[in-house]
Formats: structure tokens, sequence, C-alpha cells
């Protein structure tokens, strides 16, 4: 391995780690409500602070491996995207905070008149992090494609609760709180895929030089 | 000037321009409906994509000057800072976006039945991308405290519009879907100053040597 590799595996294993934390973070902000779990609550807040502390060390070690390795400008655009995929995975452990605030509260609360299903959504989520993860690790433009598709399904899936929430909110005024809560939880989680589906995107541009991040994606 | 700061001097100027046009998206997009102003909701779709593109521009500014530059550790952290900054930006141009599509989505239907002022909140916004260009520029701690304050008015401000917005609702099912598109303007004018604070605590970061990213802030 070049001595550029090696200092770089550290790195990745970084942020292959604080993506893991983050993944766990928003299946237990979703599953806290779903399983009304108070310790999933505590735990995703606590792990908030790992993951904030993660992104500073990350930062700490992007800039040390550029000041002692040199890199030329292909893996000085590695070192690039990871500076940039911290940024959203700290943004994610903070929207998983803000989830499981909205869950303490919802959980304190009589329930909606017709129960809404997070599961799929939530899945799909956390299945997002991890992959665009794994592609920037292997580099993999693939895993990374699939990821930016999967935005869609996550779309798909927050419209379909949004319509489901109207029509309670139309139906029943007193709920109209309790129902913005839930959509606040629907968008949280359309945001963390749009953080993964970014990270996704540096990815692509990665593997490939081109740089798909503002453009419209052509599946292939 | 050392070579690394007039090179740096370019990257400071691109950021500031950046800066300058998510600002002015920030006001149009709203304006756009307090004035009924089609103009504006083509002039922020149009200029979204130079923001992405002044992206692309500062990070590759950032990562030659580093190749060319070598900096030591502290300039380091400068350059590390500007490419944290001009993903910030990024996202505020695309919430701008997110703000006049659901601007003309309203401005096609009738108007509530009580109206939201977003004046107030708008400006406050604006101001504070403004200021946090501003505050990196100058490596200025205290105006970037400042915006970290300026951040409670945001919060307050949207919190009043909230409360405006569930009375209508429940007033008027009717209104349910429009007063939604409303809120989500709202909280996406508080996303754009969240991305300003996230701008300005890392100033604060980069001009005390104090990460108080992840920290309560005490304002001095």
């Amino acid at each position: 391995m070049r001595p550029f590799e090696e200092e770089f595996k550290l790195l990745n294993d970084t942020l292959q780690e604080m993506g893991a934390l983050v993944a766990r973070s928003v299946h237990r902000s979703v599953y806290a409500l779903v399983e009304k779990n108070e310790d999933y609550i505590h735990q995703v807040i606590r792990d908030e602070s790992r993951v904030d502390q993660m992104e500073i060390q990350i930062d700490d070690l992007a800039a040390s491996l550029i000041v002692r390795e040199q890199p030329m400008a292909r893996d000085m655009r590695l070192v690039v995207v990871a500076i940039k995929i911290d940024t959203d995975l700290e943004r994610m452990g903070d929207l998983a905070v803000e989830i499981v605030e909205r869950s303490l509260s919802l959980m304190r609360q009589p329930p909606l008149p017709q129960p809404i299903d997070f599961t799929e959504i939530a899945n799909l989520v956390e299945s997002m992090v991890l992959r665009c993860l794994d592609a920037f690790v292997r580099r993999d433009a693939q895993i990374a494609r699939d990821v930016v598709t999967s935005d869609d399904g996550v779309d798909a899936c927050r419209k379909a609760i949004l319509q489901q929430l109207i029509h309670i909110m139309e139906q029943d005024p007193a709920a109209i709180p309790r129902a913005l809560d839930y959509l606040v939880i629907a968008r949280s989680l359309e945001r963390i895929a749009d953080h993964a589906t970014n990270i996704a995107e540096d990815v692509i541009f990665l593997a490939q030089g081109v740089d798909v991040r503002h453009r419209a994606l052509e599946v292939a």
C-alpha cells in the first residue's frame, strides 16, 4: 500500500464507523415510536454527541493527512469528498434527534385516529445510509447509483404519508398538531435520504471523474 | 501578501459572490409570493444552477490551492472550512428553490382566510446569510456570534407562523393543503438560517481555535 492509501484507510474506517452509528440512530429514532421504546430515544440523543465528535475527528484526520502526505490531484479529491461526507452524516445525526423529539412528544399523546406506518420508509432510509458509505469505501459507482434510485422510493413513501395525514387532519381538526409532528418525522426521514443521495452523487463523481451532483442522473 | 493569502483571496471572493447570490435567491423566493412576482421565481430557479456550478468551482479552487501551496495546519483549516461553507451555501440555494415551488403553487390558489406575513423572517434570514459570509471573510468571531444569536429570532418567527397556521387549519379544514405549503416555506427559511448558523459556528472555530460547532454557545 502507498503511504497515502494507508493513511486514507483510517479516514475510511472512521467514516464507515460514523455511518454505521448514524444508520443505527435513524433506525432507533423511528422504532422508538413504533415500539414505544424510550430507551431508543435516550440512545439516539447520547449517540448524537459521538457523531458530532466524529465529524471533528474526520476533519482533523483529513487535514493532517493532506499536510503530511501532500496528495496529488486525484487523491486530493478523495479527501475533499470525505470532508463533505462527514458534514452530511453529522446533519443526519441531527435529524435523527429531531425525529426522537417528535416521537417522545407523540408517545405521550393519544394515537392518531388511523395509524401511520413508518417502517417501510425507515428501512429504506436506513439502508440508503449504509449503502452510500459502502459505495464510498469501495468507490463503487453502481452501488451509488442504486442509492440515488432508492431516493424516489423514499419520496413516494413520504407523499403517501402526507396524503394520509391530510385526510386525518381534514376529518379531525383536533388531531392537527399531532399530525404535524408525524409530518415532521416523515420530512426528516426524507431529508436523511437526501443527504445519503448527496453522498452517493459525490461517489459517482469520484468513481467516474464526472460531476453528476447537479445534473439529472441517467441510471445505467 | 504571502502566496497562500493571495491564492486564498480568490477562494474568499468566490465564496462571497456565492453567498450574495444565495442571499438574493432567499430574498426573491419569499418576495415572489409577497409581491406575486413570477419573474422572481424564474430568476431563483435560473440562479440555482449558477450556485451549483460555484460549489464545484470552490471545491476545485480549494483542492488546487492545497496541492500548489501545501498550506500548514492553520491555513489548512481555513481551506477545510471553505469546503464546508460551499456545501452549506449550495443547500441554501436548493431550499430557495423549494420555497419558490411552493410559492408558485400558492399564487395559483385562493389566499388563506388570514394572511401570513413572511417579511420579518425572510429579512432576518437574508441578513444572516450575508453576515455569516462577511464573518468568514473577515474571520470575525463577533459577527459570527451575532449570526448565531439571530437564529433564535428566526425560531421564534417560525413558531409564531406555525401557531397561526394551526389556527387556520382548525377553523377551515379546506385550507389544510395550502396551509401546509406555507408551513414548508417557513421550515425552509428556518433551515436556511440553520445553514447560516453552521457557517457562523465554523468561523468562531476558525477565529478562536475553539470548536463551538457542537457545544452550547455562550454569547459574549
